[in-house]
């Protein structure tokens, strides 16, 4: 089985000009085949702000009106994912933009909760693998913006930690995958206020351990969760780390590497 | 040698939401190889006016500076892009939306002028065809957002009808090409006023015929010279007609074709 990595970077990155910079020519660099997946950063709140759009937040997701839609898409799948793919194919990285409804990648639901109208917030149903197997095996990069469509016209705002677990989890059939969230942070810490604390392994039976021992920063836990859930579904091990530091990420020198054991 | 229509939207469609619907449902409907390439309509120009970036237009082209550029982006192959291709997919149209810079597929590069400087407006230097054909060939059809890139990870503005035209003559030698610009008029009238009076069919011999006599509207002249041009380059037949009638357009039943003889 080949090695894939699918790259999630973090929205502080994609807000600094040098870190991304440096963040693409490192990301161009890797040898072996890649996915990326973005998210917008504070752009998508400035331009609804710029345009009178009022923006309201629950437990850390954009409800998202029709107009919040057309600036999360405008943002999203325009402005940013055009400049990653134009700065990646400078540094000979064949790179492509998608949306999920581009070669119908990503196929979503609209959310229904009963309390909340999240409004356009599309939840994954199914990764069209082959779609993206065929990119790949054609040594074309994947670029992913978190929209999704229900493939009945409509696009959806989707979360973009989401969708990179999504289509890690979908294509561990095809391959051997690492997943790979890229940040600000070295790591997972043992010690929130110190960057060389990084556990840099993490099994099922440790992070119990640490989890009773109230070693790990709440904030964390559900991200973590996620993780080894991805594991449980066939994602051969979550990567967390510096976006600075992607080779060493990838090769499991840097950042916290999560797997079975 | 297998036939491709290559069929340019024009911005009065876009603006309009029930044509733009038809018109994709009929697109959707051809059964052939077929790419779509799409302007933005008047939504560039409003975002712009929402946000205050002041719009300098000369000889009918934008002058794109830093903000506008990003306007575009965003619109274009954002937006715009993004819904086509989401209502196409509902349509069971395996639609990819890309701009030039996605699998490097239109290098340009910035426009040069000794008396104006036109911004970040890019003239085609190159259309990247093997990618092109190789989604065509694996049913993937391309919609065309008017954004190009200059190979060192500047993107740029390009005018949607000179893409069209540039796509066909590239991929002549691969396709029995169709260029159609499809728009809110019949075809090239003999009478503006007048419907009806649609020429069917246009050769050079009789084009020089009728600009002589002064019957071609000036306005159509630089669209005709451009279309012999493109004819001289390869590509089959031009056809200029309305959007509704796409089916029509296409088998030549509608509308003006402009070939050779």
């Amino acid at each position: 089985m080949d090695k894939l990595s699918v790259i999630k970077i973090g929205g502080n990155i994609i807000d600094d000009e040098a870190k991304l910079n440096l963040f693409l020519k490192n990301f161009a660099a890797i040898t072996g085949k890649k996915i990326l997946i973005h998210g917008g950063g504070k752009l998508a709140t400035q331009l609804a702000a710029q345009l009178n759009i009022q923006q309201q937040m629950v437990d850390g997701r954009r409800i998202t009106d029709a107009e919040t839609l057309k600036v999360v898409t405008m943002v999203y799948a325009g402005a940013i994912n055009k400049n990653i793919v134009a700065r990646l194919q400078s540094e000979k990285c064949n790179a492509i933009g998608i949306s999920g409804a581009d070669g119908n990648a990503i196929i979503a639901h609209k959310r229904k909760y009963e309390t909340i109208d999240y409004g356009f917030v599309g939840d994954v149903d199914r990764v069209n693998t082959s779609f993206l197997q065929s990119l790949i095996e054609n040594n074309i990069c994947p670029i992913v913006a978190p929209i999704t469509h229900d493939g009945k016209g409509q696009l959806l705002n989707t979360n973009a930690d989401t969708i990179a677990q999504e289509i890690a989890k979908a294509l561990s059939n095809q391959y051997e995958v690492s997943l790979i969230y890229s940040f600000e942070k070295a790591g997972v810490l043992l010690d929130t206020e110190k960057e060389d604390s990084v556990i840099s392994v993490l099994t099922p039976g440790k992070y119990e351990e640490l989890k009773a021992a109230g070693k790990i920063f709440a904030g964390m836990i559900p991200k973590l969760d996620n993780a080894f859930a991805a594991l449980q579904q066939g994602v051969n091990k979550v990567i967390i780390g510096q976006a600075e530091n992607l080779a060493t990420l990838i090769s499991g020198k840097s950042g916290t590497s999560i797997k079975n054991e």
